[in-house]
């Protein structure tokens, strides 16, 4: 498709706006789509301030979270034709490598959406076929944050929760949450979401047993009270804080499997008791995003009904005017979860 | 890479031989490749004389077990380049349907190198960047049969051999010959061959514990006196024969694992005792394939010596000598196992 | 504990009745428990006319669901002490022998409370304390059902059910309903109850999404329209009838899976199409009961109110009285499904 | 058995000797045992100077890992009789309580042979018949290092190498070099130990590909240097220091598996970087010890002659002069490595 279009394009840390570019072209594997609804994620604002250099090429269209149309598809599609409605995975894996056959994630030759190629801030962008997941019945507000569940969704399946077992979630973000909605599928006996800000906390109740807000005293302590001294069966570590993981492995039970959403916030190490790995036969997994399995189901839950994104969209904005988009996420004001942007 | 080429093509059933066509065109994310080494799989007899008509497009150039040599690269290959030696998967997914999202056989858009459109029985084959594996310190023939010896160790994946175990093998063909070199590394107490014919059986004594030939006599009463009454905890049924299934159903023991991995020889019914689930309480499980960690398993294994394809290939044809090549399998003369094409 | 109690022996079979007996002994590694509820499964009343005869002691004192309080422990006891209520598990392995030591069901000296030594229709009874579930916060009643609802939920487990995949449970008897409830759980996008009496249907409705009734016409047809022409993914045979198994398998989609928990009817086989299991990729497993795993999840979703066991008990009777509960259930008068015996 | 017998009895740390007690008696579920063959564990003689006081009772007679001679059957025993051979597991859960059920190993009332009841430095020992592996084929040495063989196999099962993996040992202890033997099976390209002791690291050589002695230099480097930088695909951590933990973390490559087999030595804490576990998707599993089924395997590839214990067994002393051994063991004098005593 030859013209222009609208985009939001970031030339490097700190030096962004909405500009004209040319309408992205396609090769024979890819799609090329009408953006329907993207959606902001806090790794964008990392990228917008420089602080996520090594993961993104300058210049670039951010967006890495969204849903479209298919306008064109490559002469070597099978699957898609215009028309069709779809929800992206951003992870771009070659498929040639010895690590992406294996189906890891550490891909020789990674690329991502929004972030190493252009993504969907913009009216219009290509993307390979592969990474796109059919969907009906369900709007593209939702389907555009099926990046975002399916983190939450990866972190529930690591996790293996068993009938009845304690689940403390730490960190109520975007991804926190989803988690809580997809853990609660499981039939915890408890399920806890540990935070920081009560604007946050308030989104969990609705799917937790119990919340804990780490700044009203002791979390460990309130942990314990709440297990009867067991602490977690299983812990899902969606924080940036060094803080959640010390946290997160003195609050795990016997047997208990830690899963690890969230980086910390620094390379600062963490000091652990290493005895506590057999003491308490801990499992440690360290996630890297999800699989194309787990996205059709995130995209599955959301068609059903059982899982309600609704319930963390807070705020949609036009294409135009995403810098409001922006700045109601990173300056905590209010209590925006999922911001969604409409080209 | 324009000109032509030759090769070995079928028009029709009965209808076929050597010939010269154009080289074949890439799209963006597939190799041209010079074929190194190809082999004859009975499945391409079957497509010579119109035995998998609802598998094959006519007209076709077959060979879908091959190696070869990177000569292009299509702009949106990223791991490979010209003088890369590769190995080839021969089922291609269109990885856009919900089936290939969730890593099932059972594409939507399902295509085939060498049954669904072009492969290797030829100087150049066009292929998928996403189905070739890189390889280095084997020979061209070794790795033309990676496909083959991947049914083989998909197999015996499936079944999930603990150590110790007695595991039946029905069928001496060549993905039953590689399944036999597989097995044997999980250690097994008893390893049992079971064939029709001695020129077959044969090259499974220097690998099995045992070998019986139904032709001789009571298959079921020689694997119950070898087990000691207990049957197999293992079979992989590799023979393409109904009386194989009911050997399979009724020489696995308690807590068997029969794995699925020759059709039957008509879609004739065969009928089995449904409470032996139950009783011996049996898991049943047919096969598709391989998926590609597991031929890059096979590759692995190969280079490290861990197993010898030596032991299976036993001739070798120029590539316009393939009719004698064909001939050599059809007629069961002599003591072919794999046959090997050199273009 | 010296002394005598009511319970109900059959001597042989088609000779039984309400009789007095010494209270039973118990090894060190045993409780003595008094009986709170107990149920009558079919497999009883099979029992009663001798249809089970290798499978049964004689004579015995039949009931092998069941629950009771604690009333002595042996002195090598060690979690279990008077008062303590329990559920019980009637399968009992030796834990000795190979076939134990890996944790498959096929004991060289397998026992069984209620068959192969006494069960529970009486007013106490002796079992190996490690059969034992404490449970609190729950109804006798409820807890005289897990052993029936651990083969529904084992059946489920087995079957490994993904989000909006479409489930086919074949038998809406005690176990194919428990199977229901647990299977709903998984969020299938269909799930289907196929059956041959209404008054058994009925009790599928409130979970099923649909019902089929065999005797109403084509049931695969039937299942292939609300399927849309897929098939089922799952398949869980919980009849008894070799007609149920034909469905089971022509009704399997695309990579389905078949949880055999049925027995046929008879030692007469059934005629399966062998090249199913390639061309759909069918995995079909015998089941033989549940782990001890899976009992305990059943009991925790029980307590937590998740399955409702109320559902499917509709009759209780005092164990003086326990041949009407018998006749209810043989006969299949009015709409028994779960009777529950309380001495 | 009423007599008496003799025993290497310890009263409280640092007070111990061989000494006349009486034949221990057995319950319905229990064994006596004539003492085949017990060896010596590094465990044993840190309870001799009162290291592990919360993990033994005093008195004790100490000796967990053993094989021996049926002689006596309680009457609830249903596999075994006098004469029958058996290896011990000495890990005793009580098979009762919920984490048992759930097949953990933190029991509520654990108990433990040699350790929280008497074990085999002694001409008998008493023992639950659950505890018990049958055996043929092989001798009392052999088999009584079953118990320290099947921690290093449950640590390579934990780690699912695949073909063609680097693994990376950490600490050529008995448990290490065990673990070495049965991670060959797997086929790794690159199997290396790291120790500290050349007297140790000679027992490698016949196994691994490469040793690392890490007093000679930058162990980390020299892992990175046969590695071609990757690390290891694979670390089972088996030594007892800190700084073991710290190789294992930094060693370990993409999507690499850290199995936890030895505790720190101290309950000092290690400092770790958190973004590891994303950035190489890293998953760490704390052991505690093998289950039935691995004990079972490790016997079958011991009489198989798959792995050869006698590798392994160093030194042999009678009963009466076990102090010799304790002394050898100690004082790191020699290359004493599995010390074998015979009552």
């Amino acid at each position: 498709m030859i013209g222009g279009m609208r985009a939001f394009r970031i030339n490097k840390p700190n030096e962004y706006g909405m500009t004209d570019v040319p309408t992205p072209e396609t090769m024979d594997d890819e799609l090329l789509l009408k953006v329907g609804a993207a959606a902001i994620c806090h790794s964008d604002i990392d990228a917008l301030c420089g602080l996520r250099k090594h993961m993104i090429r300058y210049p670039n269209i951010l967006g890495h979270e969204f849903a479209g149309t298919v306008v064109e598809a490559g002469r070597g599609v099978r699957s898609f034709k215009p028309g069709d409605t779809v929800a992206m995975e951003c992870m771009i894996g070659c498929g040639e490598c010895a690590p992406c056959h294996l189906r890891t994630i550490h891909c020789e030759h990674y690329s991502e959406l929004g972030f190493l190629r252009d993504g969907a801030f913009a009216e219009y962008v290509a993307v390979p076929a592969r990474n796109a997941h059919k969907f009906t019945g369900m709007s593209m507000e939702f389907a555009a944050t099926a990046e975002c569940a399916g983190n939450g969704y990866a972190a529930v399946d690591a996790a293996d929760i068993k009938p009845g077992e304690r689940v403390m979630i730490i960190g109520p973000g975007p991804i926190g949450l989803y988690a809580l909605q997809f853990a609660r599928l499981k039939h915890p006996s408890q399920l806890i979401m540990v935070g920081t800000r009560e604007e946050r906390l308030k989104f969990a109740r609705p799917f937790a047993t119990h919340t804990i807000n780490i700044r009203e005293g002791d979390a460990l302590g309130a942990l314990m009270e709440i297990t009867a001294g067991n602490g977690a069966d299983v812990v899902l570590q969606c924080a940036t804080t060094n803080s959640a993981f010390t946290l997160a492995f003195d609050g795990a039970g016997k047997n208990a499997r830690i899963i690890i959403e969230g980086f910390g916030d620094s390379e600062a190490g963490v000091s652990l008791r290493m005895d506590q790995f057999i003491k308490k036969t801990l499992t440690v997994k360290g996630l890297g995003g999800m699989n194309s399995e787990q996205f059709e189901y995130v995209l599955r839950l959301m068609r059903m009904g059982v899982i309600d994104p609704s319930k963390l969209i807070t705020h949609t904005f036009a294409l135009e005017n995403i810098i409001d988009g922006f700045n109601l996420l990173r300056d905590h004001t209010g209590d925006a979860v999922k911001v969604i942007i409409k080209p």
